[in-house]
């Protein structure tokens, strides 16, 4: 494992016609907010804080080293974002974890795909063994299919540990991919 | 779900001969230190930073409500110690999790079931919906056992995913029981 050096894969990583993948600086998150709070306000994904607000939320999204958050951007558009990093400290901290995010008035343009490319690429580029993620909602099908697609396992699904904002109780998948 | 509210039970509660189960207070934390940095740093049982200072595990150890911290205690001895709260926040918080330690020189007298019985029975009282561990070292037999032996099922275990000191790495434990 290497993920306290600094391997950026591809910082400008072209993706598409002219979608870039790119680390995220400090002057991204007004620009991520938005999205950020309407996907959590939206309640069908994320398990964070209900009340978060622009200045919190910057502390649950916006990464330090070792770990890292990314945007994918057209021109000066984010249309997504995602982080990764390790998934525990200390003797977990070879086994990687991720988010993403991709802007509702962007989605269904590949933009989630890409991002999740590039979290098993860094992923892998940073050497982390493995990527687990603790938390994905059985019914958000997106990115379920996405997960699947890239390679991740369902190891196990705990049963209606999300309180989906429309259905209710739901399970949350714990999905793994060896690297 | 109540886990906001302030249902203790049995705050002195009476285990075995003359074991008793209650809150944690601030003047505990250093009965605890002790063995909390023995156990970290046998490198065993918790993926923690290895880096942990007496003020840092503090901060991992010793929790705010709605999440609880108790001690084992036979009169001024500090035994063991165990923390159980929100697994997640937000629309994941009426699940909870929780985590016990205890000090190796009071190990195998029943102080670990004790803890183990009180967190189960807390976290019932306190009206979580079911409570998940995240990350049970698979070598880690004795804890495997007990809870099993508590009504929790291995929901899967992530290969790999703990470096232990002795045995390199070895499989993470996902286990859940339903309240």
């Amino acid at each position: 494992m290497s993920n306290e050096s600094d391997v950026s894969i591809e910082p400008a990583e072209p993706v598409g016609s002219d979608l870039r993948i790119r680390p995220a600086g400090a002057e991204d998150w007004p620009l991520i907010w938005p999205f950020f709070a309407r996907i959590v306000e939206a309640g069908q994904t994320y398990a964070y804080p209900l009340d978060l607000t622009e200045e919190t939320g910057r502390g649950w999204w916006m990464e330090e080293a070792p770990a890292r958050t990314v945007v994918a951007v057209r021109g000066d558009t984010v249309l997504g974002s995602a982080k990764m990093g390790p998934n525990r400290p200390g003797r977990g901290a070879h086994i990687g974890t991720a988010s993403f995010m991709v802007s509702p008035e962007h989605t269904g343009r590949g933009v989630g795909r890409a991002l999740g490319r590039h979290i098993v690429d860094q992923c892998r580029a940073d050497g982390y063994h493995g990527i687990q993620f603790n938390a994905v909602v059985e019914t958000n099908h997106a990115a379920v299919a996405l997960w699947l697609s890239l390679g991740f396992q369902i190891m196990a699904t705990i049963p209606e540990a999300f309180n989906h904002r429309e259905r209710g109780l739901v399970g949350l998948h714990v999905m793994y991919q060896k690297l």
